[in-house]
Parts: structure tokens; C-alpha cells; sequence
């Protein structure tokens, strides 16, 4: 398959991902009158599961030697050369509130490797795509290379975080609290738009925790397509999730795991 | 003018505006690259002063007798009986990293109560509108009547908030995290989708803190029109801003009171 044809076949996944997610978006449930004993109507779970259903089956009628790794419904063939991370509704809360900030989060590892990531809002008509090279923006104003930003010191830097209790293992909130206090804002309730507004040159740095491979694959290719970086906050490969920091400066990047691993 | 003609004139109103504001919306800029002594190029700022201008030059065209109260230029005519009440951009840092999650608001006062309101997303299309009776959302999906949904226990409720570090004054830090540790679930980075997510029946409690009267008057009649209730903290009207409180059931808030003012 060529470069032009998994574009495609991304864009389709992206595209009949939406269709099963958007309908679930601020469906109106009335959350305090579950019946008792009945199963509740939960549409972040009805969206979540129907998207990766739908995302499987693509995938594996494309690329039956592939690997799966899902949010809802466990893995295949991790040890295939080629596997796809998905994760179809990221930002559980922004969903389940009616803020239209989540996303749809579709990646490609080779040999283990982020390759290829997509990050797609159906609401919204954006779709963030990054191969490790480029990284591109298609959304209500057209189609747009993407590249980070220039930022040195964190005192300059705008961070970005889902949310300050991720922070919950050893020292990570003190970790974490030693970042925010140096940089110039930190802004919270971000999921994956963080990230994409960092290889969008809009944020300088992202600090989370506690995030699946699943949260992050996709995002890897996108951040450094854009002239990013992202890893552990030991340096090491971003794709096992856990702990993580990208920075769209690389010297900022430095400053920021000198404050990650004093 | 009629009911009919005054919401078609705060529809031109938020067209104008969102013409103003949009192409500032993710505008790049080199923030460390000021160069020295010149004033730097700062989005949020150009955004706001260019979309207040066109919403006071409306306004005093077509009511020059009204009066006017906005973030960037001040007050005129405070004691007329009809005050417009303007803020261009509400969700300064979500404007500033990219999240589509900001708004303009446009409330109307008339002899000091909030009678009409619209909140509008340009980048997204979406425009809640209320006069204390009903509310409406027009968006992507097409239009229809607001509702907020039934909640009588914190325990069950959705919170949503801009920023736990609102909370600056008194003990409020301590009230807001009693209600935060009694609520299902907490969400941060809402700014005025909080309240129009709530008269959506989205969300269930907004609590904040240090709010400008234009932070909020546009949102009274939104989130009063879709059955909801927002005052202060001490059950007084919300039109002044500081500290406010709103449930999509006036049960829930109820219970919220006690834990603010115990």
C-alpha cells in the first residue's frame, strides 16, 4: 500500500468514525432516573464501544495481518510488524459535558514505532494527521501544514494539561507543580487538543500522567511532524504512555525533564 | 422594537462579531520573538478591542439612547434603562492556545435585570440564546430548545468549572472543593460553555468565583430561559458577577448553597 493510499484509508477510518460517535454527542440522558436493575444509557460508552467496533472491522478487512490495540475491546496480534492504537472517544469528560474538544485518536506503529497518527473531531470537521515528518490541519478553513513554535524558557511557555489530578503517583504532582510554577499559563481541560495545538504552534508544552498508549500513539507522529518532541519524562519512547512531556521547542523540551527528573 | 426585531439585531450583532474575531483565532505569533520597545502582536487583545468596537458601534446606532458595559472600553450611560452588557472574547486562555471553547457574549439589561442573552462560537457556528423564558441553540445540527436536565443530589452531578485556581478569596477555595468533593464527576476549562452546556442539559452545577458582570449576564438569561437557576453564592442576583453558583435544578441548587455558605 502507498503513503497516498493509507492517507486514504486513515481518512476513511476518520470519516466512519465520526459517523458513529456524533450521533452520541450530547444525546440528552437523564442520568439521575436509572431504573433500578436496568442497564443504564451511557453514550460515551455506546459511542466508544460503536467506534471501535467499526474501526476494527475496517482494519481488519484491509490489513488482516495487522495488530489492534483498542481502548474497549483489548488487543490482537500486538506482535504483527504493523499495529493500529485507537482510541475512539479521548476526552471522556469534554464528551459526557458537551464541550466539543474531544477527539478521535487513530494510530500506526511499525515495529513498535509511532508511524502514522490521526486525530479527528467530528463535530468540528478537524482532522490532525502527522507522519513523523509533516503534519497537516484540514478543518472549516481549509488545509494547513502545521508546525510548532519557537519557545526557549518556560517562563515564556503557555502549558497545556487535561487536568492537575492526573498527577497522582510519587511525586508527580510536586513534579508537576515545579512546571506550572514556572511557565508563563497553564490551561486545563485539554485531552487531545493539546498536543495537536502544540504541533498547531498555539501551546509550547504539555505535561500529563498516567496516559494508556493508546491516549498518545497517534499524537507522537503529528507533535514531531511538526517539529516537536515527545517522550517519557525519563527521555525515554512516548508510545508506552505513562508520563509524559512534548514540547514544540526542543531546548524547551530539556528545561522542562530537568524539572521532570530533579 | 419587537421581540422579533430585537433578536434579529443580536444576531447581527454576533455576525459582526464573530467576522471580527475569527481571523484572530489561532493567528500565528512568535510570542518570545517580541522585538524590543515595539508593542508586541497579541491576538486576544486585537480580537476583543476590534470585536467591541463593532458591537458598541452597532448598538449606538441603532439605541443611542442604551447604555453600555464592555470588557475593553468601559462603561457609557450605566443609569440608562436598557444596558448592554459586552464581553468580545470569554475564554481568554482557551483563545489564546487554540481551543475552539471560547465566546462572545451580549447580555441586555433592562432597570439592572438580565433580559436577553447570546452566547456565539464562531469558529464552531454555535449561538445559545435566552430571555429568561426559553433558550435555543442554533449549531451545526440545525436549532432547537434548550432544557436543563433533572439533578437533585450532588452526589449524581456534573460540575463544571474554568479553573480551580479561581478560587482566590476568603475561604472559597476551601467552599468550592467541599462541593467538588461531593459532585460524580468535575470537568475544568469551561468558561461560558459551563453555563450553556448546563442549559443544554449537559452539566449540572457551575460554581465560580471572581466573575465580571460581563463574564456573566448574557448567561443569565440562557441558563434561566432553560429552567435553570444562577444567582451568587448567597442567593443574591448573579447580574453583579464575583461568586457565582447555577444548577440545572433548583434542588440541586439548594443543596449547593448549604455547602457554600455553611
Amino acid at each position: 500500500m502507498s503513503v497516498v493510499e493509507l492517507g486514504r484509508f486513515m481518512d476513511d477510518l476518520a470519516e466512519a468514525s465520526g459517523q458513529a460517535t456524533v450521533p452520541f454527542f450530547r444525546a440528552q440522558v437523564a442520568l439521575t432516573d436509572k431504573a433500578a436493575g436496568t442497564a443504564p444509557f451511557d453514550p460515551v460508552t455506546e459511542a466508544d464501544r460503536a467506534a471501535e467496533l467499526v474501526l476494527r472491522n475496517m482494519i481488519r478487512a484491509r490489513f488482516p495481518a495487522h495488530g489492534i490495540l483498542g481502548e474497549e475491546f483489548g488487543s490482537e496480534r500486538l506482535d504483527a510488524e504493523y499495529v493500529w492504537v485507537l482510541d475512539p472517544i479521548d476526552g471522556t469528560r469534554a464528551f459526557i459535558t458537551g464541550i466539543p474538544t474531544w477527539g478521535t485518536l487513530i494510530g500506526l506503529t511499525r515495529n513498535g514505532g509511532a508511524v502514522r497518527g490521526l486525530m479527528h473531531q467530528p463535530y468540528l470537521g478537524e482532522r490532525f494527521t502527522g507522519d513523523g515528518r509533516s503534519a497537516r490541519l484540514r478543518g472549516p478553513r481549509g488545509e494547513r501544514t502545521l508546525h510548532t513554535r519557537r519557545c526557549v524558557d518556560l517562563s515564556a511557555a503557555m502549558l497545556a494539561t487535561t487536568d492537575p489530578r492526573l498527577f497522582t503517583e510519587g511525586d508527580e504532582a510536586e513534579r508537576f507543580r515545579a512546571i506550572e510554577g514556572r511557565v508563563r499559563m497553564s490551561r486545563y481541560g485539554t485531552d487531545c487538543y493539546a498536543y495537536c495545538m502544540l504541533a498547531s504552534g498555539q501551546v509550547d508544552l504539555v505535561v500529563e500522567a498516567g496516559l494508556k498508549p493508546y491516549d498518545i500513539v497517534a499524537l507522537i507522529p503529528i507533535v514531531e511532524g511538526a517539529g516537536g518532541i515527545i517522550t517519557a519524562w525519563d527521555g525515554g519512547p512516548a508510545t508506552a504512555g505513562g508520563r509524559i512531556v512534548a514540547a514544540g521547542d526542543p531546548r524547551l523540551h530539556a528545561a522542562a525533564l530537568e524539572h521532570l527528573n530533579p
